[in-house]
């Protein structure tokens, strides 16, 4: 019998890693930039959460042999990839998007500062995504800023598919189109850029990560039915309240669930020959389904 | 005597190569991507405009001697440049920022569209512009990005300050700080992404574009105190209204101007050595301060 991987330690030990060099995209514009937006950047990139893309990123690297160290270019691209999930986040909950005055159980953006702030909060998270990835004087950071603008660019499409999709009734394809391209599409990012990062072609990975990704997104949703908001630490329901375009809502809650786990298995059988080194994005993996919020 | 320089007829032919392409940038997510998302990416794409930043990126490169054709990187990063640019605008005029309904004539996209929509155009925009540049299988498309990545940010922190200065009583260092930010930062990387296309340093342009991006900055605001409507394609007076910080309430008109046409002597007598190939690039900063719009 073999010990459980210990997939939370792993998930803390990346936050660790990763949010002092998330605070320190904030702070190295304090010497010269507007205090309150700094400040504002800051609150959002140290707003708590998994850290799930990173702990991909780093793992993905890692199962493929490659440097996941703290200097290295997958923590820089792990660090970039994360501020684009941040000022998504920051951009989602504005008003008059999905009105959110709760993220990770503090204010949101906006409500903690206000709306024209959050706005240029996000805006501002994207560049310097970008302009961090780019100061690596390692060639590999322009495909890896490619992907990641690219991905980019799909998750604002599946959020404009998301909003279009209220009070609509979707069909199965769109649901799916829709998951792939909001949430599917970054997590993808995440496993294919970290493996790119070993030296393994964007192709050959980033399917891996999209199965996960839509079972991930499909446990999201499955989650804002069942858990309440003390244990999500946001408005639980809000997405049957808002009329959201669930896969649930299409083939029903067990249907749903067997397509998540199914996913997961392809997922896994596909990172199984990685043998011992692919342990930590295995657990990963697995815990895209098991967690509780 | 010489022939003046066809400074109109040079940013109607910059416009006529570089239209196309932003619309391609739109056109090239329709296959898949959302139907409304996508056509209000190619009005705000499309909303005319002088095209100043690309002629800026096409003009520098040329008088440094470089390849500003159809098919070069200079063109990229042109085309990647003013869809960051379009970016800026489409959020400035949200309700929550400027809360503007018209720009260059038409309703903006908030209007045209509606504000989620214009939140999700600005946001797409700003990563295609990335994706853009960074799909050149040309070794300097990185450091381009780079320099669009940073100035990016800057333009965002110009614009934090900008809202920041509304009926507050900016000082001369703090109201040059902002227009050095919110609109010198885009204009300095159009001249020094130029001049890098022909293998000039980017510290080496930069300078003088910087010196031609304030120069606009003053002549613009000083346009939209003596300007009307019809001819800006915009509120006229909208500024002194919000009570925006900017030069001429610090110093008076008249200084403001001076300041301006010192900036430029300076511009002018920094690119004077480049000889005949600068003849395109002398013409546009001049036309900065002689603009009627």
């Amino acid at each position: 019998m073999t010990t459980p991987f210990p997939i939370e330690a792993y998930l803390r030990s990346v936050a660790e890693r990763v949010e002092p060099r998330l605070a320190a995209l904030a702070d190295a514009r304090a010497p010269g930039g507007p205090p309150r937006l700094v400040e504002a950047m800051r609150y959002a990139l140290l707003g708590g959460g998994k850290r799930m893309r990173p702990a991909l990123v780093l793992a993905a690297c890692e199962a493929h042999g490659g440097d996941a160290s703290d200097a290295s270019l997958a923590m820089r691209f792990a660090v970039a990839l994360e501020a684009i999930h941040t000022y998504s986040l920051v951009h989602d909950d504005l008003p008059a998007m999905d009105d959110d005055d709760l993220r990770r159980g503090r204010p949101t953006v906006h409500k903690a500062y206000d709306e024209p702030t959050a706005v240029l909060v996000g805006d501002g998270l994207q560049s310097l995504a970008f302009a961090h990835l780019l100061a690596s004087p390692d060639p590999a950071a322009a495909p890896l800023a490619r992907l990641l603008a690219e991905n980019a660019q799909l998750m604002v499409e599946g959020q404009a598919r998301d909003m279009a999709g209220e009070h609509a009734r979707l069909g199965e394809a769109e649901v799916m189109e829709l998951m792939r391209t909001k949430t599917g599409a970054l997590l993808a990012a995440a496993v294919a850029g970290g493996a790119r990062c070993a030296g393994v072609p964007v192709e050959a990975a980033y399917p891996v990560g999209l199965k996960l990704g839509l079972a991930f997104q499909i446990a999201d949703d499955l989650l804002d039915l069942t858990a309440d908001a003390a244990t999500l630490g946001k408005r639980a329901g809000k997405d049957a309240a808002a009329g959201k375009s669930t896969l649930h809502a299409v083939v029903g809650v067990e249907e749903a669930r067997r397509r998540a786990e199914a996913l997961l298995a392809e997922a896994l059988a596909a990172i199984e020959p990685l043998g011992p080194r692919g342990e930590a994005l295995r657990a990963l993996a697995r815990f895209v389904l098991a967690r509780k919020k």
